[in-house]
């Protein structure tokens, strides 16, 4: 199953709106004899390529999949289907499906006879798929925060320079980041003050860029309006801007579980949210960020744009506590991985 | 030598003014037949203990030392002659001993034809030894800067609140650095705001406390007066407070080479610098901060007090850039260790 996890990562960047999956292939005598993963929304599944590389081998094996086999007539024939005339007679899944109208493979699957098993090295495969089971389960994005800063936490230093306080490494680790999901969303201020581009260096990933200007500023002029990637404008409902989505206004700037849910109906299934402090601000104390992605550079400015801007806190018993989830060295940075903390059990 | 190294790390804390040194001595035959550091000032040498563990096994054996032994009548006889009488053929030395009244040893060892090298080792029992090298080398102690802060640098939240970002974890390591240090040193700003006991806990260890004080504004009943432990405060030299260190004016507060010469005078090898944000920046903008230990939790406040303050730096150009020597879970948080960028080479 550790196998068919890495081979699902693969998928990462090319498979929405649908999930990443990997599968493996044993034979009855329990080689390995078929592998496969999702590549590209409307091609084959993962089980389909690992069958068609198994062959008769897969006759009396056991196929194991990231997630619960489909059992639906989707651009794809359905996978149980599949399954079940290669002979597999045993498949055991790590995730069970959370989507209602492709769910159902298990059970069709043990109806017909074939021995099944679910919630192998379950957390881990669900951490791979964290983008399309957040997308699937709450209805909007997965929305990954990344920042890059100074040892004290500063984006800028006190005359507005920033470039470069990480490294040359830190910042090709962006762009592949970047590439893993299906937009890259920046505020007005960011946009005014870098003029960014938000587009993936090398590579043909064309992630949408979506800008939250709820006044409607973005000069024609703007890097992120140039046609390299598609742009989405979300803007003020008010605004009167024809290029523009327009978003109704909430508490703090953009109605952002509006603009969410917007994104979720154009199949956006992750979103790589590069601040700046305002904005990052506006989506923590709204609990939409499920993951921190910050690049620490071994430096210090000691004034200068914060990384993060007010995120609604006011005492340190209001303190947005997180967990680490992976620090990895990046050149001479850290990259440093968190998410949420999960609820106290009482 | 790598052991010689691990045992001199258990004299730090209490060796001051002195180095920490190890030693392990091997038998001809080449087995370790004694291991020793220096404990404490005034008591045996690192050598004198394994020479004493070896006895007769010393004869025609090789000593491995951390520093370079020395060749002086102190408090306790030359370890250059004692390792000659012992009969030992080799000595191998890690650093050699900058200090010139100590140093020697090697010299008249080899005059007295035992075989010497120097070098084994040496940037790590550097490493090890980076209180007493920079006391020795700089005529100043050595500086840590020390700060607990949230992934957005952050050190208290909007209404100065501030305990506990870090976990108890945190805290107890926090308490473990300080005893290996001879003072620990705050700013007034700190001290008016949280009144902090600047001691450790547990254990024998009662390190200077300093409070950086310029307008003598220390009030009676600090904790820091308490007498748990000594207190110098260190005040502007036209306050007339009786009770205090009386230090020139610098640009930035008090003279810190000025303070720091006098801590040096009175044997401080070592200075544990825990803010404020304000005394911190001084430091860090004058070039007296010789490792930085950051506590880094989990976690986001979005405003409240930086970590560090005013350091000099207007443009991203200005920026300190240091290097990551050592990054440690601790608990739910991070330990970051950072050093100076060594200059670069042209």
């Amino acid at each position: 199953m550790r196998r068919a996890i890495d081979l699902a990562a693969r998928g990462l960047g090319t498979t929405s709106p649908n999930p990443v999956v990997g599968c493996v292939i044993t034979s009855a005598g329990g080689s390995v004899v078929g592998e496969g993963f999702h590549a590209a929304a409307g091609g084959p599944h993962a089980e389909i390529w690992a069958l068609r590389e198994a062959g008769e081998l897969a006759r009396g094996g056991t196929a194991y999949v990231t997630l619960e086999p489909c059992d639906h007539h989707g651009r794809t024939g359905p996978c149980s289907e599949a399954l079940l005339k290669a002979g597999i007679a045993r498949v055991v899944v790590a995730v069970p499906d959370p989507n209602p109208v492709a769910a159902g493979g298990l059970k069709r699957l043990r109806h017909e006879g074939v021995a099944v098993e679910s919630g192998l090295l379950r957390a881990e495969a669900e951490r791979g798929n964290a983008h399309w089971l957040t997308y699937t389960r709450l209805r909007r994005p997965f929305v990954t925060w990344k920042f890059a800063a100074t040892l004290d936490g500063r984006s800028a230093a006190a005359d507005g320079t920033s470039q470069w306080i990480t490294s040359p490494e830190a910042r090709a680790d962006v762009h592949r980041l970047r590439g893993q999901h299906d937009a890259i969303m920046a505020g007005i201020g960011t946009v005014l003050a870098d003029d960014p581009h938000l587009t993936v260096r090398p590579g043909p990933a064309t992630p949408l860029r979506v800008v939250v200007d709820s006044e409607g500023r973005t000069p024609p002029g703007a890097k992120v309006l140039d046609g390299a990637a598609p742009t989405l404008l979300a803007v003020g409902a008010d605004v009167p801007r024809e290029d523009a989505l327009r978003v109704p206004r909430g508490p703090h700037g953009l109605d952002l579980p509006a603009l969410l849910t917007e994104l979720h109906r154009r199949q956006i299934v992750s979103v790589f949210l590069e601040g700046g402090p305002t904005l990052a601000g506006s989506f923590l104390r709204t609990g939409l960020v499920d993951r921190v992605v910050a690049y620490l550079a071994p430096a210090f400015l000691g004034s200068g744009a914060a990384a993060l801007g007010d995120a609604g806190v006011t005492g340190v018993g209001g303190i947005h506590r997180w967990e680490f989830e992976d620090v990895v060295p990046i050149g001479p940075d850290l990259r440093v991985t968190a998410r949420p903390a999960p609820p106290k059990e009482n």
